[in-house]
């Protein structure tokens, strides 16, 4: 994807990502200000993540939210593999469906890949899935979702309607294809082989477990897009709705290149990280500014190549304002880099207390959340 | 398989089969007369099937008669697609496991692979197949089995606990495998290269139900072998003994030739036929006889090329006596085709009614033979 050291595919993210390229690339479409404004009028606000233009694409958005205002259930589908402890990255799409399970009044059906991270991880065994699978749901429960409303599941406990379902659409999918979208080959598992077929089967799961119509928008990160556009390929074919998606851009790690990843700890802000450790991780994060004090103050800091701002800017910084105010005051080298690492410490430490307060609650409530078939 | 007109797979079998070649080319023993003395001795009787050969081959059933005598749990797995009605040629292996079921009061759990026959038949619907399966089930239950002992499952229905194991026994099955094993190509779809995995799961069911040690034996028809053969490979990766095999060969259709088929069903004789229907393929069989009954005087007929010998041969002739007499009297021209027919329609017809008053009696008790999970 991109150029030769750029990689989007739903394994790896890797190297210096052109969005617009991608949108061509996936073809997805770009998310309008007509249809933000549309979607800032059902929330009461505009997101800062829409603000700031981390959601960047989609598809068949606009027909979704028509749908919606026409009577028809509206429901979310996103989910996590379970294949580590949350960090910041994958808290973004969850923060935007929350943010459109409020607007929308929609139901979320939340999954978790335990089967992947399985067949695709060799040294991961399922016990040790099972575990991060129960840790990660605190997390989800803790982003603030409607109990009534939210049904989380995952693809060994819930296998039943999920095979079911994943049957139909794996008849609709030749090994051919699935080579085409997902690079497999001949030493690939045969599981890997018919995961997308798991991974579409909650497209159809609200009307295949309700028995009634729905339209189902999938927010997430655009490294997913494949398995959508199989499932979209298969909705017709086998009666149901095409899904609607809403896609992310990735957050950066807090080293040099690349998106958050787990693979590389001192990287990445867990949210079970204390206070210290993530505060030391952003003080090592990788900025924009000079080698040295002299050289910031005369040349100035680079905040695009800067994943210090990029924190503030995407997520922890509502405020516009404050915002332009930062990135003049960098260019200009008036501000130092230990200025903005101070205030996004600042800003991470004050939500990790408050997320690890809702996680602890969510303990007593997690079967309130988890899917009855 | 064999030679260039004969095809053993688990989805075809065609033309003349050689059991000794097969023996050589699966990898699997010929069933020795000191297996079948041990067996006798534990069954108190043997079997017509083990009498006439019809049971032929086997892997490690010594080991698994061992396993038994040392108190280890004796447990059976064996199955059926649903994509049809019930035909004799199913039965020989259900009826020899109930056989064996009765000799090592062993737990039994029967699978129908509903998935299976909607994934690889482009025109059975799921409500087809679903039909199919309940109708499969009386004739299961017809059979004989223990309720207390036997355990009936769906794909489908129980995935939770099959997708489960499937998951695991997948992640050791490579592509490269799956085709070199099943001929999988681009084309197929990826809801059938994963089925090799679901095929597996049930040799690993009773210990992931029930949490103890116990030795799985698969009477089966010799074409299903290679299910097992991945199954074995991959039973000690995961801690799990390996399936013990016991094989039968394929009885004929009533045309010339093949095994018998339920898709040509002129030549089949289904557990549903009436007397009537039955009657009237038995008198339409392929014999070994001459083409006038002049040259029958003269030149004797061929048992061993005759469908109606054959029956009488494996299934319903259980006297050796009467079996030898009908031979001799063949071969020398004594006897007519028209009296073997004669007697194999009595014989089926008086099967059949018997099978169908124990159907009837099955419709109320199903649910004590379904796998609680």
């Amino acid at each position: 994807m991109q150029n030769s050291e750029s990689v989007v595919t739903p394994w790896e993210v890797r190297g210096e990502i052109d969005y617009d390229e991608l949108i061509r690339q996936f073809g997805v479409e770009p998310l309008t200000e007509d249809l933000i404004v549309k979607l800032e009028r059902h929330a009461g606000f505009r997101h800062i993540l829409l603000r700031r233009g981390m959601f960047f694409a989609h598809r068949e958005f606009g027909d979704w939210m028509k749908s919606y205002e026409n009577g028809v259930k509206a429901t979310l589908y996103t989910g996590r593999g379970p294949s580590g402890n949350t960090h910041l990255g994958h808290l973004i799409p969850w923060i935007f469906t929350k943010y459109l399970q409020d607007a929308f009044d929609a139901d979320l059906y939340f999954q978790l890949t335990d089967d992947e991270k399985y067949l695709f991880n060799q040294d991961l065994t399922t016990e040790e899935i099972a575990k991060y699978t129960q840790e990660n749901i605190l997390d989800i429960i803790a982003v603030g979702f409607k109990p009534k409303k939210t049904k989380i599941f995952t693809n060994l406990t819930n296998s039943r309607p999920l095979y079911n379902i994943a049957v139909k659409v794996a008849k609709h999918v030749t090994f051919s294809t699935a080579k085409a979208t997902f690079g497999f080959s001949d030493s690939s598992n045969i599981g890997m082989i018919f995961f997308p077929a798991m991974q579409a089967a909650p497209c159809f799961l609200p009307q295949y477990l309700e028995g009634k119509d729905s339209h189902v928008l999938i927010p997430c990160a655009i490294d997913q897009d494949p398995y959508w556009r199989i499932s979209r390929d298969v909705a017709p074919k086998l009666g149901y709705r095409k899904t609607a998606g809403i896609f992310s851009k990735f957050i950066p790690g807090l080293g040099a290149g690349g998106k958050m990843s787990a693979s590389m700890p001192e990287t990445a802000i867990f949210l079970s990280d204390t206070v210290e450790q993530a505060t030391k991780k952003v003080k090592n994060a990788f900025t924009g500014g000079q080698p040295t004090i002299k050289e910031q103050k005369e040349k100035g800091g680079d905040p695009d190549a800067c994943v210090v701002y990029a924190y503030l800017f995407s997520l922890f910084d509502e405020d516009d304002a404050s915002v332009a105010e930062t990135c003049r005051a960098c260019k200009s080298g008036e501000r130092m880099c230990g200025t903005c690492k101070n205030r996004l410490a600042e800003k991470v430490a004050a939500f990790l207390e408050e997320h690890q307060e809702k996680r602890e609650k969510a303990k007593d409530i997690v079967e309130d959340f988890m899917l009855k078939e």
